[in-house]
């Protein structure tokens, strides 16, 4: 029904209204901090150096993100075509982005208190549900080369699919963890896009 | 006055403007979630339980602005020109666009007061609105064929009409749900949202 | 020094970045909106009506950033080259576009209230520093035909600077009437949004 | 592994989201003006009067990322390229720009108090940091000719190499006299906007 030629045109608008998510989730992690002198009566060098949680989740947050728009950027390389089906899942991929804000505002103002896991939890728990959704983003487009442009060798969605499984078992395990220990949980996470963000330079 | 060679770059900056407007709108619904411990003595993994509505609410209408950004992206698949008085009426829907995470943010304090019918009677208007909204900008542009490409064909136009006029009713159904039970009008709301997202991909 | 090729894609990034702006500012206005029961013991209904003057505000200044967002994009079709005093005369209009979500607080807050006046001077005065930047701006770019397409005719370089020249005008009757009268400045100022909206539509 | 022909394409993404990002942290500059009335007794009037650096530090902050835009703006002028190490580098800078809401609310919020001097350091100390992030970019960008077009001349990279270590000094600067004087490092970091405002439209 709808004209050959303008499919290009579909796939650009759906990256650039991704990309609008990711710039804005992205920007708007910066809401979560606070000057930590309102309402309190410590000095502004006490109390940002007391908010370190914050800044910490903040970074983490903000690698994790930016290493996901990297990592859509890269999946669009691969892309020629979008359907509905795809765009749905697309926008359950960044429904959890734009959840991110508000799960590293429970992280950072939680981290060193007694509901330390809880947070943790949800904090590792929705980097775990962002990576599923991920990986089935990838198998939707690349089944049968479903999406794919013809130019893309079968061994290249290998080892795409290959890579894309790793994210699900790191964030799983920093769900476990997070039972036991927030901190250490928050850390695992952070180890992950350190990884991440090695082995994609290196990886080009 | 316009040269012709500008019509298209004009569509698209509309498209464009459009598009920086759903998509920050979708990502501001997250604001709407606030941590339950602020200001409370329950524990966060209660307090967390607690705001389901909140959780609902932002699903809700996370896929609502997803799947009317889907038909917007859809819509301007037909249109090939755009005047002064549909950037007013594009203008306007996007204003009610605009108000989700405000009306969101209502039905999800409410939802569990005494007010719930109030907020979501405010809820279901609002998406009654978009809905007449977008039969609106969609008659004007397709009336006459004044906007679309040459290439669309008249039955194409009369699919999409009358596929427009459902969502109005089924609001106004949800409108009238509101003054007697706010949680089965947000059932309603959301099972439009399904309804839109499995027949789009399946009538593609 | 820069290729001559590249000062399209310039303008078209110039382009972007403002269009991005706008359309952040526009979907922030919906920040100044707040549930009226919290803290309160009003009801929702009651709450709602009583912030008549927020809704008032909120599409007053809705209406005004759509009509200038429409104004930047029709005088982008004219200006074909952007140079660095132009990006800085544009982020000076940007910056007053970006002061709005604020200044539409204030008016909503204090319409009612003993600051009434003031608010609405505040109000007034930043639309007539737009539209003073919106007539610097087109001045900057028209003279000497500077920054326009070459195809542009004189005669129309001159009707859009005769017309530019009426909204300080305007602005600067809602800013008098300001000191007298809140609720008349505003409805002034969306008076001149709708002459802008309805004289837009017909001189097409 | 990549087609050579995307990489063009790649480059136009990372600067539309680069452009988004900047768009978003300049408009968000706006939630840090507050009603100065809201919990206190003194006229709007006086409010707005007393909270004269906030506007003073909301005027400076949009200037510096304004003109970091334009630079940004102008840097992708030689850059023909980028690859994931200068993704993640041209990351690190915006994490510093979507920082800039934050640190200047707190320079707004504390210069007239005894805070003034911490608050100083953390706004000098982050627009540091900001031009080292540049010299870093722009040094892994140029070394080599790594991402540069063949057409940039060696002595034009010379030169823009000159011109960019000229921030980190200011900055130091400004860095240094925070420790001495809140105040006189604000004006610092604004002299360094209106110089970079200056030169920059005179060396085109």
């Amino acid at each position: 029904m709808k004209p050959e030629s303008s499919e290009e045109r579909e796939t650009d608008r759906l990256e650039a209204f991704s990309d609008g998510v990711f710039a804005f989730a992205i920007t708007l992690l910066v809401l979560g901090l606070k000057d930590p002198t309102s309402g309190s009566s410590v000095s502004l060098f006490q109390g940002l150096l007391g908010e370190w949680p914050t800044f910490f989740a903040f970074v983490t947050s903000f690698t994790t993100i930016l290493l996901m728009w990297m990592n859509h950027h890269n999946m669009f390389n691969y892309i020629r075509r979008v359907d509905r089906e795809f765009m749905l899942l697309n926008g359950t991929l960044l429904l959890f982005i734009t959840l991110t804000p508000f799960t590293t505002l429970l992280v950072a103002s939680h981290i060193l208190s007694s509901d330390a896991n809880t947070a943790a939890v949800v904090y590792a728990g929705e980097f775990f549900l962002l990576a599923i959704a991920w990986n089935i983003l990838w198998r939707y487009a690349s089944s049968g080369h479903r999406l794919l442009g013809k130019d893309i060798a079968p061994n290249q969605v290998r080892t795409i699919t290959r890579q894309y499984w790793v994210a699900p078992l790191f964030y799983s395990l920093a769900l476990v963890v997070a039972f036991f220990s927030a901190l250490a949980s928050v850390v695992t996470i952070i180890l992950v896009a350190a990884f991440y963000a090695v082995t994609a330079t290196m990886s080009e």
